[in-house]
């Protein structure tokens, strides 16, 4: 039966449409198997091609070589395609109410998260992987400092079909200057949830999910992947870890650890299982100037591109997903990991 | 500079990126020209292959031929692989607070367009328009008798990469058993405005977008056609009634002569200035048992794909769209329509 499922946090309704629903099954073809190249001569982001981007604001290297020289394995830089900039302070021109504008305050920078050109996270090493989850937490860190940014959005965009007009791994920063709607939606719900039952929202369903275990795409000690009960997109996931935390930017060493673990199985068991498709991946995280400690809990949400969101979407702002999640998540906890 | 431009009515905002602005330009390769034929055997769409669809349950026939037979100008047939169905009543069941459901209630139907196969909106004769943007209304009439359908949202998807999974011009109605939040939030904010000010927020936009002129596509007696200030993709358009007007289902046949005028134009415009692109397009209109009158005011969005929505969009819900809509505009209007 065509079934509709409410998000508990943003109360978003999704349309699970079971009549047209098709079994996930491995794709006969591979959507876009990269061929495995460790350096691309045109490539703006492998090693040796530094003078292509804009100078880097951080990187990690072993031998002590010069800022955008080669000997790096992680590199930061600005984005050379910024769509916000700091040349002007955050500032909303109201005068007219129907032609309400500000300038696009904000920074966006590009991690290039390894320098070899094919290894995308389902492939880097748990070393490799923690280097990437700990800039991240570096470049949040500096950014937060800017009382004028009060939102950092860390995502990651794959396959030319999801967004990514660079096939060598990376991930985008961009900070700005307003609270995005999603985010505002996740606050609000959380902070409803927390005032009516003194507890977080997110680690209800954690607890929930794991009873339940039909859900469940990994676990380890720290963190769950699962196919959310409303997903909105077929094989979308989420990442959350176990304990309660509101901010992404608060995980110490050991739970690090742990994440680049889950990470790692994800992503593994999404390119390895859905022959390396497309997706969009970003950390919902508390924004920089506001405490919501109590009631908000930081994940991470992935979001396969095997669908199209066409006229429905856009016009409703719901989405109809043609396959099961729980279907999904027991296809995708079944994919065996080797490494 | 970058800026960001707000939404006067659902207060969205988004980033026109003029650093990564591209200036509109007739792209170079067409993106999916259609080659034009009048028949395709294995069309489920095609005149001749009526066995292939569910049956009608609307048409315009001049020969008095037998439903579900050749000799139709236009069906409406339910769509076989419905997301929703009236199997069962609407009701939530929210026993978990965590896992809230329902059964996914409504209506899905097929619009035919035309029996041509490759006849779309910017081919078609203001005639051929007329019996579509009827038809819309014929069936917007009788699903709003159901009292259980709240919503009903006419929309067409047009190409591959828009969702479109057939080449045969049709749109799709589906009535579902709530107001959907895009829905909502349109008339969340024109209702605000209403109680401030006294007035519709589309007709005071309307009358400052044509006293400005910069955004103004296309304009007749009755319609505007423009590119909203904080649009949200490349080339978006709105088609909107000049008359004060919350429902599309109550325009009279004078109304209808002028609709299906700026409904070519703009079509037309699209078509050859960018050389049939994929889009999506939707009516938002008034509930179905809701008075909104005073303060909705409905109206055409169309939202050509020329880019992809990808992790910022997804995590943040705000759009950075390249273009810029002034520039966008004015390119559409030195389209010049011959027909």
């Amino acid at each position: 039966m065509p079934q509709m499922r409410q998000d508990a946090v943003t109360k978003h309704w999704v349309i699970i449409a079971t009549e047209r629903a098709r079994r996930p099954e491995r794709p006969a073809m591979p959507f876009n198997e990269p061929v495995s190249v460790d350096y691309k001569e045109d490539c703006f982001f492998c090693r040796g091609n530094e003078a292509t981007t804009p100078p880097e604001v951080y990187a990690c290297r072993m031998d002590n070589s010069d800022p955008d020289t080669p000997g790096w394995f992680l590199r930061v830089v600005n984005n050379k395609f910024a769509a916000v900039n700091m040349e002007e302070p955050f500032q909303i021109n109201d005068k007219d109410l129907l032609h309400v504008s500000a300038y696009a305050t904000g920074r966006a920078e590009v991690l290039i998260e390894t320098h070899y050109h094919s290894k995308g996270p389902s492939k880097q090493s748990i070393l490799e992987i923690k280097r990437v989850l700990k800039a991240y937490m570096a470049r949040y860190y500096e950014l937060s400092f800017d009382e004028d940014l009060k939102y950092i959005l860390i995502f990651r965009n794959h396959g030319a079909v999801a967004g990514a007009s660079l096939e060598h791994p990376h991930s985008q920063i961009i900070a700005i200057a307003e609270v995005p709607p999603n985010v505002q939606e996740e606050l609000t719900g959380s902070k409803a949830y927390y005032e009516t039952h003194q507890r977080c929202v997110y680690c209800d369903m954690l607890q929930s999910e794991i009873k339940d275990n039909t859900r469940i795409v990994y676990e380890n000690k720290h963190y769950v992947t699962l196919a959310p009960y409303a997903s909105r997109v077929p094989f979308e996931m989420v990442i959350m870890p176990k304990f309660h935390s509101s901010s992404y930017a608060s995980i110490d060493e050991y739970q690090l650890n742990s994440l680049a673990d889950a990470w790692k199985e994800t992503f593994y068991k999404l390119d390895a299982g859905l022959n390396n498709p497309p997706y969009n991946c970003y950390i919902h995280t508390a924004p920089t100037q506001q405490n919501v400690d109590d009631f908000y809990h930081w994940h991470i949400e992935i979001l396969p591109k095997l669908s199209i969101a066409a006229g429905f979407e856009m016009g409703t702002g719901m989405y109809i997903n043609v396959t099961i999640p729980e279907e999904c998540a027991q296809f995708l906890r079944n994919v065996e990991v080797v490494f």
